[in-house]
């Protein structure tokens, strides 16, 4: 954990990295679909070393989650919600009053397996997310204690939802079920899961 | 699934790209741990979008797989172990004779959930693609059928090893087994799960 940032820096961070990182995310996906000249791309290759040692001027220490100066650990690098982590699409998750939680999503080029469609691990990385939020409280941190996932339809890339609600709750144990829909209303993946918050812990999950 | 590409259009990309994607890498890095003046990350952002202009001239319709000449699938865009694919790690799968799959990899920021921890959906992305390799053969794609997952230690970000091994194989589907375990030779996560080969089909798995 590295040392905490005052809230002018956090501020900074938070309105000047999530435009970037929207824009990576576009180059992340067309370094996949490029089908540029030689020239153009070599170009490109040297403006991302020009812009990688911009960034790289000052660096927080690795590994990545910083604290604001409250303590509480920020979010933006989380590989599925970080709005500084390129690698999230990312997840926007929303709750309702009954527990249920759920994200719209859309995976493109970049989170692809078989052709066409979603790799079953990117199913498995947001159903863990989605499932896992169901468990979070504010302060308790939930970790993911088991996973099952059955994949019972091809998820194809673009637009899906994932969801998922609590089965039950039993002493600092919640038991998830969850699901990710295609565009067309199609299940695709059913899961399952029990995720633990320890009793001596602080910080966020995930 | 997109045109062919001729050999001299798929050595070109092979040529070019995968060391862009390497900076690219990069660069998804330093976004979430950068502390660079407001300047510096302001070109830095404005490098990134002429990058993306340059990459984007000529561009392979979406979704992401193209084929060679000889109709074989690329797996250069694939989320695990695409060398155009800067989410991935990425991942170099080794296998030995008796179907014992593994691959090293070092997670840094980017696949972070719990503070200084791999993401639990990062270590079932991860697992599922070793699993899954213990099952496919040339030309027979394999597909996740399920996935189970215990998490018996937190993961560290850092150096892993996944490694998977055939359970059985029972008429085109592989039951297989595997884990993750930590630099320190800890198992953090154990799996399990049935990889199905379709009868009729093409392509390649992943």
């Amino acid at each position: 954990m590295n040392r905490h940032l005052s809230p002018a820096e956090v501020q900074q961070a938070e309105t000047l990295f999530p435009p970037l990182t929207d824009s990576l995310r576009e180059l992340v996906d067309l370094a996949i679909r490029s089908e540029a000249d030689e020239a153009d791309v070599r170009r490109a290759h040297a403006l991302i070393g020009e812009a990688a040692r911009l960034l790289g001027s000052r660096v927080a220490p690795h590994p990545g989650i910083r604290t604001a100066g409250d303590g509480g650990a920020l979010t933006w690098g989380n590989v599925l919600i970080g709005n500084r982590n390129a690698i999230a699409p990312p997840l926007r998750v929303h709750r309702d009053d009954t527990g249920k939680v759920w994200a719209d999503l859309v995976l493109g080029a970049a989170y692809e397996g078989p052709p066409g469609l979603v790799h079953g691990g990117v199913c498995a990385l947001v159903l863990d997310h989605i499932l896992g939020a169901t468990a979070h409280r504010p302060g308790e941190p939930a970790f993911t204690g088991t996973l099952t996932l059955r994949y019972v339809a091809p998820t194809p890339l673009g637009a899906l939802r994932a969801e998922a609600w609590v089965d039950r709750d039993d002493r600092g144990k919640t038991f998830a079920e969850g699901r990710l829909i295609d565009a067309a209303g199609t299940v695709t993946v059913q899961a399952e899961g029990i995720f633990i918050r320890p009793k001596a812990n602080s910080g966020t999950r995930r």
